[in-house]
């Protein structure tokens, strides 16, 4: 059975979250790892929206954080699928936090995660192919390939390293 | 005036955490982005230990997740300092998951996080020097610094690129 | 001192979230308070934005559920200020809730919340004028100043039987 | 099968909670909506109780805040069912707040919300009878039985409505 | 300054908490060390009414628990002060677990914990004394004064333990 | 069938917990509730180790608190099985507080908890035997079985008291 293809903008996702005490840490910091979350949960829902499928993440791609994000802050999470494989999903992400009262942006940055479709038995499951309908859209595609053949070699060098041992 | 330096033992830190049913997606699946955050915690408090300062985090490097993790799972993670510079240093976490009932250990992968430490007005601090006292040390001390160094490199290209737009 | 008029389009603000187990009642239901309260914190940042100010809540307008919610559901909240007096902003909100496998809309209701915006000592400030940009933020303007005013009217009405006992 | 009737007494509920930083927004306010989702919970033990299924809110009435909250406030919700139809409960809910250190009550206000019980498919199911054992249960009987048929009739209102178009 | 006098019914405090999913563990069980917390938080009401000013735990005596706690129950929670020292207060508790479906109480027990209050400093102080109006509350002060000669009399043996190594 | 023995090393369990604001009451104070819950978590991810089997805690001892626990604090919590009846587990935890940025440990104390294991049904089920492999152990074991003894004879005292009235 051949699945019917989607467009990029038909999963596009994008989520708000205020910044709460609970998301800081006892010093007051709010830490990478909570915008990593975030963004995971986004790129999460893009995802299955794009599989018709409950999905996990397979990898996530480092991340820098350059201005530090406050209590209070709005953090919005802008999610694409970039690329599909048969059973995964490159999407990207793009974080920006902005200070509510003088609507300013104050930190932006970006990430790849890898997410892989399940069935019922959760076994990864085939997606649909994606339609890429602009020439930004093809070039995320593009690109999209490259990081994920990248990311197979990798695993590959290290599933070979570890038999060695 | 000089800090006083540290070993890598000296900060080491071990924390494991229960996965509950709020650490897991309404599907049920506990995605990447949970063990992140976790791994950011644990890394947080192990750059603290050695800087004797807050910290905050601003890189972490990609993690894959080959195998899931479930609800009751319990997740360790162990962090060192793998590197120092003036005022940033490289945490290297490992995280394992355990089935607690059967003992058996189904789950591991590592990653580097950077932080800095920052002084009462939140400026970037000074940390003390690290001291490598393994062979194994050596190594993760060389690698830390080559990886660094890469990071920095890339921030530099990102923003001579956001210059010339 | 004039505040500088904003149009409605300046605080315009949507937040979806995705409903958690945490979310749900120990029966699994979503109950209408979660909404209620989800749909207040969205209110609060439109209001906020609008005012350049923290705001409080002063009132929260009937909701009716007609159809249920479901773990797993994305609720986005779209708010948009509707009118405001000298320190008082009507805020109207409008729920929608997803199925994010099948992308089929399942809910969607109304409701309307009234907010003060405060000044450092937490005592009611000015908020800036409201421009309606278009034909039906008129209307919701002309609207929103009716219920507000049978509001006002309703708790005279209160206090003055308070008084009277 | 004709159900045992219940008295008003014996599903009244009071249920108090301690304001947590959790039930603040990033301001140190306590907004409404966290009072409304606590009038819900309470209230939906209390039609519970009453109905000896699980119920799903309805509708939730207007609610005032004239006074703030605080953190550390003892907030304390008294639920009492005023009117059973077929398969819907209205109930009345009274929230007061509490300076715990001082014993001072700082807050009060009152609410109606309309619950209707569940049978094992989650379809409504009937509900005992309700006992009016004094005048002012009675009169909270009438009354709420005036309000049901205005919802109900509002609400055939908003139906009309939108088949129209 | 002598402080005024309190009765035991000034501060006697009831608190009800409906059993969520996140109070249990992964397996679905409600660990004795949940209901511990929640003695533990209605009990510092309780003190904290007595002394007008903040407290902090110093003890908590044992407890059982014979009978399970499920999802969905809510327990009661009520506390008394059972006796008072200069700074520090022992406040009984008794908690009762009810199946809110069925009417059905399915647990009962009681423990003694004791608090110390706090002035602006952080420092023990002083609390008012407790006036007994029944005989029943006459034997709990009795009792209350013998548990804590004891626990003082246990806390100067360990004591005088780590001191002798 | 015989249960194959297990040496108390093999259950021995050590888990760390930041203490974050959502720890802490109003005031700032870290209770003792807190801790005794975390004490149980980890007593019973003890337990369940040991018993290969879900467990429910059936008591929990008292615990004094000396020193004050601080939002920050690294809290850690060190779990050893001391005795095993037919399907109880007596656990014994030691509970400390250090302060991350100094390295000062500030706070410890010990608890004793016991567990019963359950079997697919809910219904205790046997545990296997216990090893002591030090003479510490041997005495934590001869301790454990007069606590548990003693635990026993008062819950026959209780019991028999209420079947009086």
């Amino acid at each position: 059975m051949t699945l019917q293809p989607k467009r990029v903008r038909d999963s596009q996702t994008t989520i708000s979250h205020l910044m709460h005490i609970t998301d800081a840490n006892p010093q007051g910091n709010i830490h990478g790892g909570v915008v990593m979350r975030l963004a995971d949960e986004v790129g999460g829902i893009c995802a299955a929206r794009h599989a018709g499928r409950p999905v996990v993440t397979m990898a996530i791609d480092s991340m820098a954080f350059h201005s530090p994000i406050y209590i209070g802050n709005l953090v919005t999470v802008k999610a694409s699928v970039n690329y599909v494989g048969r059973t995964s999903m490159e999407v990207g992400v793009r974080v920006e936090a902005e200070d509510v009262l003088t609507g300013q942006v104050t930190h932006a940055n970006s990430a790849y995660l890898v997410y892989v479709a399940l069935d019922e038995n959760g076994q990864p499951a085939e997606v649909p192919p994606l339609i890429a309908e602009t020439p930004e859209e093809e070039r995320h595609m593009q690109e999209g390939k490259l990081r994920q053949q990248e990311r197979l070699r990798r695993r590959r060098e290290d599933e070979e390293r570890h038999t060695q041992h």
